[in-house]
């Protein structure tokens, strides 16, 4: 279970890594700021954590950064870095959506790697040039937050589809309720709702954005599916509100599996409701974000089976992310933590010139235009009443 | 809390009553005895339990009926029993689909009550001339076992709902996994499995008819609203099975509400997992067949409260129909006793030529016509892949 | 799973049965009735339902009973039915506990089968009384309502027990919290509560008597262990009552094994929380009456199992006391019905003259002198400050 | 929700700490180094992971320690930081119990701050001798790792006591079953199971010192009360084994409330099951920490509601020590390193001469000399058949 240290090696020297966004008022940036402390792999030594210069200063002094580290405008930053011998190797990106496309492509082209919180971009054809970019700059890492599948049962659940125990996969049930936006909160000046349900910042997507695309990329991460094309119906329950609030998709996938997603923003009485069911001819899965240490599986004519993290049943790619014993609950930042500690040993392999061991994974630009390709689908089959439309 | 001679009047003699199927080998014939039993309004004196004229005898023995009341053939039964001073006032259903309607219309004829399994036919025709001739027998009381609305927390939400402590209906989603026909149980011989996946025995209709049409008139029930139109995709997912096993439907309702229903054959893991949730603007709804005598509601920026079933919070709706204390859990049988009860209360009331009190409520003709037009709007919204369909 | 008729034989006549007790007002007579019904093993033809004739009269035309029949002394009773050709052949005790002993004197002494409500007696005088007139007619059947053993999963537990899959027991861990005597209940006039805190209804034991005696007998029935001594606090917490309103109790049992019982009034948020928890050296086990259709099951360095009733892993001692499938959850009134069942089977056989099947099992006068043994013991060691006493 | 920089303030410097004990092969080391990571209060730079030199060491470099910190004998470290300007100012004691008291002696004369595991030493007379070394330290801070009480439910749970809504208390049940020694582990050369049913390095507790002690304090903890005397059984299920396997325990509080503690180390099917539930005259709390972000709260005559961390009915006491939204799960490693960031805020405000906020709550010395007291007062009265015995 030993993250820390994990091969008895002697410690290389922590990453060091920058931050664009996420200063004061803002939510995941401290998240990811405790993410890359908890495995203690990275050391966070700048940030243009606001384009507004006297808040980049404040909320930089808060956290400790060198005054001369402190920038304001992401461009400088990612100069400035490059041309450090101690300059930063890696970048997170916790901004409003509308700005991942510029401050990965400033950084990808500085040579430093990126971290960047989900949806990828603005649209699928940002996602697009990034993904061309990215291939211009095979140095450069790229990662992509989708937490969720960082958590242990995640990984297990993973393995046991990989490992044949749920057979021919038939059915991916993906839910994410919530019910932060069942009023007009966007219109109170809550910092989150204005920028999440204006489409300037987060793109044609709300709901579907936001947590749609988790839902879907955990669906195919856990099932190893790929979807083919997909029907859905955006709604906005909120009047005037210009994003949809809840989405139904029906998704088929290639081989004949199928799938659902249903996310909502307006469903009162989820906080944060993610559960992914899947079920093929031999077995049954279930997972609960808010109860992560848990995955319920059944086989086909058995009793039900409850795999707790490091218990009995639960195996290797689950115990290699895993840091307490069974029964001590790990939670959302150790999920989250989870990637960037996969990340930091793509950066080590890096460093070191070595190939990067099979068994780790976090998701990349693969997955991020997978999402803005379902965000668009989402939009325009809506659009259409329903019509099923090619991923 | 006593059902049981629950106005503290002098009995009246129990309700005679008879069935066709449900002999030797039948699975829900047994349900519906114990369910007239529970609360003894009923008693039962005569059977055609078994088109087979020894099993019928068999049967009849078995259940003590005598010799003179025991019948082969149904339409036999209607006739002697509405001759004889002592025939049955009501007379049970629970044979396959197919024969609902011969059955229905041989003792709506006879003037004899009907409480009928469900869905109430093998198509919509046949439910909407059972519906014309009820119009012209407005003495026979008919009712169709939707059982589920029976469940005293399902009238609690109901009462909610009517009280407006959800608000205004956003979302109703229902879902009914098993997982019974995950394999080709068919072929084996399974009586059950047999005639449930074959269109001449079910109708049109396999997991939409069977336990869709229960999901969907749960919906309608506590949400009170009626549905306009849906998009439906059925799948059979076991090879060579003729009938659906899977289904997901999205649903419109009246004053754009929207609901969705998943039911599954096919869901490892699943026995009978009927789960129903309804938000509105005020508030959110959670239901769970197997666990039944508990309510979740959580009120917009409340804590999530569980009610239980003649706890706190449980108001008269649910109290009318329940027998024994909070903590000591009713289940299954009680819900379907709930209704041959109300049915009773309905047959005690056209006895006593007095009108029914509000309160009482069991599903009907109209019931089982919507459920037939759901699953005829299935069935056709899925072969033109998910077109919507009126309802 | 067809309890009615079970082994395809021609129906041999219900059993004649009145009761004691049960009134309108009361509660558990309800409960038996409905009992007794379910499976259609009894007709109720007689009562002595209240000492008081107008409330007797009342309460027995209401539940249909002819005039005739209709007693409100339990002496004369006792003796016209058993004088009668169609007499009863079973009674049912539902009084307060200090009339349980006359009554079932009375009957027992008219040769009547005996259906008793629990604890058995006033004291254990009474209880050895009581054991030692049965002696002397061992044509008379005995039965106690320790209606929790006759659930299917408590049925399925006590045969892993047997079966030797939990090992060597080594803790047997019973709890019964309640609330509903949080506050001074007995003082507003509540019928329930005054007698069951009032010692000379009650007898010496308050909560002890009431649910300790149920968790004590189930946690006996499931892990075959006997007592041999214990220790016990009973505290009164509600200011003024004169009986134990919570309950703690050491037990060492037999062979090595220990128990704890924790039983209470005043736990503010449990209906009726029964829970019994068995630990061997193989495996553990937990069920919970409020959700009596699951069984946890852990073997040894296994994955914790879920087994549900008439699911995978449940077994036939489960499943011939069960009706309904998996997934349609039965209840408190199945499981009690269970027992009533037992009864009829002990019954028929002695009516048949034959031997009693092996697997049938109720309650009887060990029980109950047992679960006497065990209030007083309590009382006493309380008394002295938890001292050991021998059971 | 912002616990790092939480109050705008400019980033006042890490606090330096080092470790006694918790090199390669330890448990508890890395959960402490990265809960002191978590909040960024705390920077790791010294250490006597072992006092084998090589393995110290080698767990030293793997940690990035300077080569000139890494020690192998505590009294050495002890000396040689307090002599260093950029000297250690805490250290984290990560030891056997055995080791507590003379590891913790040295260091608080070298006027280093503690933060020591629990319990707190190998008997009540060291931890009696630690607080009167204490008492003539006072710049000294001393916090004892009762994890537990770090949790943000747990507070909230606190904080609902102290505000009344419970009334007065009746009950404190408390539970930690788990099954890790279900058999003779120690015998396999496990090292945890080796030290912990020894005697000489775990003292005269096993399950008791272990998990009794934590229950204990939690229980003390969120009901304010004080135990005055306490009836114990102890008892060692496994073969051979020195020390206690399972404890049951009945505690008495000043002013009449009771409480019962069961710990068990044998008890199959659980991994680390604590449990703690409190009645009072007005209200009932549960909270299961395998589950920690939720709390169970009835208040009487209502309804069960489950108050969720940072959701609704939660409160600032949970606040401030919580770090993510709602239905995103925190777990054991971040109550663990709420223990950490309090005591940084203790040690912050002696830095700067300030005086504590008096919301800021960490266990110390005099829980840990409660806790010894526990033990020995457990001991005894298992000893003397379940006497009562003053604590």
């Amino acid at each position: 279970m030993a993250i820390e240290g994990s091969k008895n090696q002697k410690h290389s020297g922590r990453i060091r890594y920058g931050m664009v966004g996420g200063g004061q008022g803002a939510f995941i940036g401290a998240v990811h700021r405790i993410a890359a402390r908890i495995d203690d792999k990275y050391e966070f030594v700048a940030g243009a954590l606001s384009a507004d210069p006297a808040k980049a200063k404040a909320s930089g002094q808060e956290l400790g950064l060198s005054s001369d580290r402190i920038y304001s405008d992401f461009q400088i930053m990612a100069k400035a870095e490059a041309k450090r011998a101690d300059g930063i190797e890696a970048v997170s990106i916790v901004t409003p959506n509308h700005m991942h496309y510029p401050v990965a492509k400033a950084f990808i082209e500085a040579g430093i790697h990126v971290i960047c919180d989900k949806p990828l971009s603005l649209n699928l054809k940002e996602g697009k040039a990034l993904a061309a970019l990215l291939k211009k700059n095979p140095k450069v890492i790229f990662a992509l937050t989708h937490n969720y599948s960082g958590y242990p049962m995640i990984r297990h659940a993973q393995a046991m589809v990989q490992a044949g125990e749920l057979g021919d996969i038939r059915l991916v049930q993906g839910e994410y309720p919530q019910d932060w936006l069942a009023t007009d909160l966007e219109k109170t000046g809550q910092k989150q709702a204005a920028w999440r349900t204006d489409p300037k910042r987060s793109g044609a997507g709300g709901c579907v954005g936001d947590i749609g695309t988790h839902t879907y990329q955990l669906g195919c991460f856990v099932s190893g599916l790929e979807a083919t094309e997909l029907s859905a119906e955006l709604t906005s329950f909120v009047k005037g509100r210009k994003l949809d609030d809840d989405v139904d998709v029906r998704l088929h996938y290639k081989g004949g599996a199928k799938g659902h997603i249903w996310a909502s923003q307006v469903a009162v009485g989820h906080e944060n409701g993610l559960k992914l069911r899947v079920y093929g001819t031999k077995g049954g899965l279930e997972w609960v974000q808010a109860d992560p240490n848990y995955l319920w599986f059944t086989p086909l004519g058995g009793e039900k089976r409850l795999i707790t993290r490091g218990g009995a049943g639960s195996g290797p790619s689950s115990a290699r992310v895993t840091r307490v014993p069974p029964g001590h609950p790990e939670g959302y930042l150790e999920g989250f933590a989870n990637i960037y500690t996969e990340v930091a040993r793509a950066i080590e392999a890096k460093r070191a010139g070595k190939k990067l061991d099979k068994e780790v994974q976090f998701p990349g630009i693969a997955d991020g235009v997978a999402g803005m390709a379902f965000i668009e689908a989402c939009v325009k089959s809506s659009a259409k009443n329903g019509k099923w439309i090619k991923v």
